[in-house]
């Protein structure tokens, strides 16, 4: 870590403490799955590339320029159109494992959640920064919108899936277990297609803590 | 400050530092005054309403669904198409007076650097983090992409509009002087029209540096 003198000690050159400004970095992953969902249906199933435009995955369930407001969004009426950066759901396999311990189940499929890509090689994949780029070897670049909740639709597709004997039970579970282990939603900045084992250069932008 | 007990503690318990969550706050606002560019010209002039739709502020010279890339996006050849997440410039007026001192000038107008909003009420406004949302009253919301870094075209302009003795030396002169204080670049999560003096509640989403 290094530490810049924030512009803001110019301004009030009394202040305690400056911003600490966290570099940028670049870290070594790989595309070790690939899932695309039917139009219908929010649950993914395995595909040996993912064709790209800049509204998502060609076909996909959560493609779209916009999307419907919903539970994420307490501040929007239901259903309000909003512009869709939640295009693709990323999860790590270490991840899911530790929320498949925690709620007692050998495994968490990723296309039960509906994820369309499993990154291999990024330690905490749920906690990269908003804004991270993800630059595919075969030219795609994907950014990182936010980390995402876990919500009890998947919830009750795992406990299904997993043949849980209480599914509504499984389905509270889950986003309880799941929180800050459920990888990250990402948009599409270049299009193209990403195909299984592909190489990715990971670029964590500089970070620091806003303080107002 | 509060602290979470980050879920990696139960991957490895002898971790030494959890991530340190900072929660999400909100803060009052006000769209000091709005700002337009023509089409054909990164310099803005003075307006009583932004029409927003998602491709950003109607007819102005950096709308669009996407954009070529530039300087900004090193690792992109020049004039490669990407999605257009720099739709509004978004500028604080303490910021720009505190990088105008430093230049010996007076002022430095919005205008000049092609900013499209002032906000009011936000202290240290360029280091808002990416993901921040701004509700309008009126129903608009703008999310927060990145901090926008200072380059010589906006140097250049302010030193010509300024009239300063050497436009080039301006020009270099502002990337320096106006990093961090540039204020940040947005998109349109909600459109709408925004009317000047309109009050915003921002929302800065929760907070963490990232370790790999």
């Amino acid at each position: 870590m290094t530490r810049e003198k924030n512009a803001m000690l110019d301004l009030f050159p009394e202040a305690e403490k400056p911003i600490e400004i966290i570099p940028a970095r670049k870290l070594a992953a790989k595309a070790a799955a690939l899932y695309v969902a039917p139009a219908d249906h929010f649950q993914t199933r395995p595909v040996d590339e993912l064709l790209l435009d800049f509204d998502g995955i060609a076909g996909d369930f959560h493609a779209g320029p916009t999307r419907r407001a919903g539970g994420r969004e307490p501040w929007y009426p239901r259903g309000t159109e909003m512009r869709n950066e939640r295009q693709l759901s990323i999860v790590a396999a270490d991840e899911l494992a530790v929320v498949a311990q925690r709620m007692g189940l050998a495994e968490i499929r990723p296309e039960w959640i509906g994820a369309n890509l499993v990154i291999e090689g990024v330690p905490n994949l749920s906690m990269l920064p908003a804004g991270t780029l993800l630059f595919f070897k075969g030219g795609v670049t994907l950014k990182v919108d936010a980390q995402n909740g876990p919500c009890r639709i998947a919830g009750r597709s795992i406990a299904e899936n997993a043949g849980m004997a209480d599914v509504e039970a499984g389905a509270l579970l889950f986003p309880k277990m799941a929180k800050r282990l459920r990888g990250v939603v990402a948009w599409v900045e270049k299009p193209g297609t990403v195909r299984a084992s592909e190489e990715i250069s990971v670029r964590v932008p500089e970070q620091w803590i806003y303080q107002a």
